[in-house]
């Protein structure tokens, strides 16, 4: 059980709109989905046993898991650095936060108690940021997508002493993972940390788009009252035919999730679905992209970014979906040819468009797709709930604690291990 | 299926906000959910056989079902007022936009090649509105809830020649009905009609507050980005409570899409689920509204507007909520308290509150709900989607052809009859 504070009463002056955003914290206390039960999980699968007790600080517990490989350990103290967004005047507002740069995953003091450095910042980009003054002499980064460090070649090059790459999240797009592996550095995330957190978030678009609420939102600010504005082109999601490129852990959970609203599911990937959960849910399996695409009214972005999904939707695979089509994207911005998005929104091919990824990260604020029509878009934030961020710092903490002691992390977490790349990689 | 004309190019100048709009439309051709599978499955369950005639254009088959009983049919053309929201700019945009006062529910033509008279008017208010000089003489009025016209008992007592009043669309609120009993009215809604649209329309509405999305998408319009001022009160649904005030119709259908959410579901209601769906939702069932409500951290309101429901949510019931509540309430604005729902806004105790529906509507542009934080309002607008127009414009038009044949309309969308007021609005 997590206490809540009591709420301050400042308030924000959010510019142009005369929406104000209180601080304080709505949902109580989080319960069932929480980093406690996360870990739990993992640890009830035989994955993380030793991961419950960087949650429930009883670290004298013995691990119930041996391990006999001994991978990136190696004596004395570690300078780890941790890249987040800055939070500022947020930070103080709710004590789970932890994903920001102030609090930088709740882990310092047990870093330092340890011996280790620990440093961390969000000056991450341009010539003299704080991030490249430690690349030469860090062991550990630790970085999110959210306000991701882009670890470039050059950068591994430069990291002498680079061993270990960490996401708090998911999607280590932001490494050049290639370079990685020749360089024998270890990268890992903590899978499964926010998959429901992007799924519900998809499903909330999907039906933002469909039901046209940003313009009615807009109305209400404006002062306005144009019913006709919205409802010439709101529909309701049942009935519709909904795809997603990509069914792994996050486009199976939007499956689910859609199945009571009575759509014809459809899905692409590489791999089948489990005929039994496939059959659960009533989706279909489309082998051919390009022959699923026409059949969507609604097409949802559900694969990782790597060399194949890097621009997957330029301008032709745009041109196959059907015209008036609805996409949610909280996979990655840049697999979207970004100009190609803009101009079918110009047209009406593409009829609605959001998502929260953004190529790059942060968006400039010229960057086209704040202002092309239709959109509902926000900074990159589904995988960043206060219960994802909770579970990412505990799978953090954990696979820390096992790195310092020469263990193995959760098989499923690996992204480049020994010079091998993971399969969603490739 | 529904042939969707090619989308124009004109764009529309949204005042404050960068976000355009075009005029098009997605989700491509309406299937399952259409008008006719609405009446197709009323028909099967025996009671509006002869509407499929309404929506199939096959006039001259014979109906199946026997009606005995003649209720307001009297011989001769017939006076209808029909008082719609008006489309202006959007009414050439869609074909299917039947619910604006451009289009009237596309009945026109049928009525007067019956000999009947339709006047159609947005003009509802004031003393010299065009629905006033039409009340002395008009049999039938129709409105709907997103632009009703308020059927007070002077004007009841004014419209000497009243016979029918129809609802197009679901909640009869707008009308006295104690005032339309007692004249002997019948009053009557198209039940059903948009049940889906308006459940679909709040679980959008929940994980648009549970995930703070509108603060993601300001900053996004107004060139900013800052995940922390979003993802410091952002939250899964996951795990969370959330109560239905109401579980009817749409509070059933709002139950099944959040059963794979994974949420603790609570519902108030004067009677229990059916047993066999209560464990299918895996819903409790909550007698006393007061000791659920400090459970919830989301409370969806979906309980029609009856001098019972009115003010519900006053200053008390709201302090009885959670710190920090969401609350959805696409029901009626008059079931709040409308200072009540502003001053726990402002205080933090209600963490955001969305809906769709506002006292008086139009809401008038100073209406505080617009400028009262962490909102997510729009006009009234869940439910009539374009899919709903369809459903309910088809109603209306096969109660119309049982009152001119004095037959009996479907049991279950009077309101009033024979003096009687129906069970839920007692």
């Amino acid at each position: 059980m997590v206490s809540l504070p009591a709420p301050p009463q400042c308030h924000l002056n959010l510019h142009k709109i005369r929406q104000r955003q209180l601080e304080y914290f709505p949902c109580g206390p989080i319960e069932d989905a929480s980093a406690t039960k996360f870990i739990r999980n993992m640890a009830m699968k035989g994955v993380i046993a030793s991961a419950v007790r960087t949650v429930a600080s009883s670290g004298s517990s013995a691990s119930s898991t041996t391990f006999t490989r001994h991978l990136h350990a190696s004596a004395g103290s570690k300078k780890i650095v941790g890249v987040f967004y800055k939070a500022n005047e947020y930070a103080e507002l709710n004590p789970n936060f932890l994903g920001c740069e102030e609090r930088a995953l709740g882990i310092k003091d047990w870093l330092e108690s340890q011996g280790h450095k620990y440093i961390v910042t969000d000056d991450k980009e341009g010539p003299d940021c704080e991030l490249d003054k430690h690349i030469p002499d860090l062991h550990v980064l630790i970085s999110t997508p959210f306000h991701p460090a882009y670890v470039t070649a050059e950068r591994i090059k430069k990291a002498k002493n680079l061993q270990l790459l960490l996401t708090a999240g998911i999607g280590s797009d932001h490494i050049d993972l290639k370079a990685a592996a020749a360089a024998g550095l270890t990268v890992a995330e903590v899978t499964g940390s926010n998959v429901v957190s992007v799924a519900e978030d998809e499903l909330m678009r999907i039906l933002i788009l469909v039901r046209n609420f940003v313009p009615g939102y807009t109305q209400i600010v404006n002062g306005e009252w144009k019913v006709a504005g919205i409802a010439h082109r709101a529909y309701d999601l049942e009935g519709k035919t909904v795809g997603t490129v990509g069914a792994g852990r996050i486009g199976k959970l939007l499956l689910q999730r859609l199945k009571p609203f009575n759509c014809h599911l459809l899905y692409h990937d590489r791999v089948k679905i489990d005929p039994e959960l496939e059959q659960q849910i009533g989706a279909k399996f489309e082998e051919d992209l390009d022959a699923m695409l026409p059949k969507c009214d609604v097409i949802v972005i559900n694969t990782p970014l790597t060399e194949k999904t890097r621009g997957l939707f330029d301008k032709e695979r745009i041109a196959k979906c059907k015209k008036g089509v609805l996409i949610v994207n909280n996979a990655r911005g840049a697999i979207m040819d970004t100009q190609a998005v803009v101009d079918a929104s110009s047209s009406g091919h593409i009829a609605g468009y959001s998502g929260d990824v953004w190529n790059p990260q942060p968006a400039p604020k010229d960057h086209p797709w704040r202002y092309m029509p239709n959109h509902a878009m926000t900074p990159h934030i589904s995988g960043t709930t206060i219960d994802a961020q909770l579970r990412y710092a505990a799978g953090v903490k954990d696979m820390l604690d096992r790195y310092f002691k020469g263990e193995d992390f959760p098989a499923q977490n690996y992204i480049v291990k020994d010079g091998k790349i993971a399969s969603q990689y490739q």
